[in-house]
């Protein structure tokens, strides 16, 4: 998908909501477990028929699946099918996290993009440029790399201050724009991060952020808008457990469409000046 | 397993090298391809047998495996199970470079500690202590952190200085010393890193090393002897491509078994003071 292909659906459905699909067998409607062969997939299609029509992307988290082993990984495959027959506008993230050497990044590149077709694949920084570039070979696929994360541990190394004052997070921000532009690069920041989406603009101006930590991680939706939207919106906030795990009974997949056009319903306001 | 076992296997076998498994279906011998149902599995299990006696740890890089999708995950699963049941002694790493928000790092620990059943998983620390912490809730399980890696691209920000003159690598190096002790955080430092490994052992003298970069990326044992050896052997240096695709002939695993024995043969060397 091309970002200007991505802005006109959030324009088109007057959200940028992505829906976080974290499924976790232990907060899954236990009737699930009972009734179904593959209750994660079950859940997530009926989470997907629920919500599509609020959000413009899904992203399952590959931490999940792993952890049930060959049967997760099923579930995952399963998944993204469906979403991309039946929503084929949807934009698809995997959020593995990877990197690694480059030959072996290649790799990783293969599983998403290739394998799972994802739209885009979620990338650790840390290993630098050939481990990143693997992933950016692919036309219309997006790399999203961590900048600055929603979570506790993010003060540790990636608010380093190096001897010119530039962090970390900046200098990853300004770097990888040395390796890809705009249309295949995004990055992750945060909801938690406040008023840090300044800074962030300041150096990465037209790209698209994906930001997780709104709902359970306890981000302000208004403060990503006020401090992070550009001109294209470039913004896709995520919602995981917030939206998934709304409620636990045989309502669980109307309980999350409420939660997620509640969410929809904040962002159309946002995205008035677009329309 | 505790320190104190991997040191006595080391001195046992007179060996720390490491077999990285980066099993790769366009370079395995053409012949398993036509006759076998499980290719990835079969040329496994032939480098195992034929490499168990010259080594003390396998190294599968989740990577590879994940490139050709669920099949691959079983013969992951397959391949893990094998040593872990037939050479109980070898220590088992998980090269995976993983890494989320706290509660998703648990998942990943599940995969890699109660599913597949690794002694060590190798983590990225760019999202800081919560996404290193469930890795070590595990007893005499391992978090192998990234430091200082064998790649061009580790120059990009682990080397960075920050005011005080501290180098990224080191903060990591010297930051994770506040979550885990050394009997169960490692750290991985390329072998292409050279007189870095002095640097590193004033930061982190007792710990174990796991260096890749030798063979095919140019590292040098001698070297890396020289500059990481420490009084518990405190390395354990891996080769991935030089011994399990010494050959592509039906005598694929013979070849394997010369190239991990002469890498043997000049570590035995280097371990006479501690026999």
């Amino acid at each position: 998908m091309t970002k200007q292909e991505l802005f006109e659906n959030i324009k088109k459905k007057k959200s940028f909501l992505c829906v976080g699909l974290d499924t976790d067998i232990n907060k899954i409607p236990s009737h699930l477990l009972d009734e179904e062969e593959d209750p994660l997939y079950v859940f997530n299609k009926a989470i997907i028929d629920a919500t599509a029509r609020y959000c413009v992307a899904y992203k399952p988290n590959t931490a999940f699946y792993e952890s049930y082993g060959v049967k997760g990984l099923v579930a995952l495959e399963k998944t993204m099918e469906y979403i991309r027959t039946k929503y084929p506008d949807q934009f698809m993230i995997l959020d593995a996290k990877r990197g690694d050497i480059g030959n072996t990044s290649g790799m990783y590149a293969v599983s998403a993009f290739e394998h799972l077709k994802a739209s885009a694949v979620t990338v650790a920084p840390y290993m630098g440029e050939d481990s990143v570039k693997p992933f950016i070979k692919y036309p219309k696929k997006w790399v999203i790399l961590l900048a600055l994360t929603s979570n506790k541990g993010s003060a540790d190394f990636q608010l380093s201050e190096d001897k010119t004052g530039e962090r970390l997070f900046e200098k990853v921000l300004r770097k990888s724009q040395e390796w890809a532009t705009d249309e295949q690069l995004m990055y992750v920041v945060g909801a938690t991060q406040g008023k840090m989406f300044s800074d962030i603009r300041k150096i990465a101006p037209d790209h698209f952020l994906l930001v997780p930590g709104i709902g359970a991680q306890g981000g302000s939706l208004a403060e990503v808008v006020k401090y992070g939207m550009n001109s294209q919106c470039g913004l896709l906030v995520n919602s995981s457990r917030a939206v998934i795990y709304a409620d636990n009974t045989r309502e669980f997949a109307f309980a999350a469409a409420v939660e997620a056009k509640k969410v929809q319903a904040e962002m159309a306001g946002y995205l008035e000046k677009f329309i």
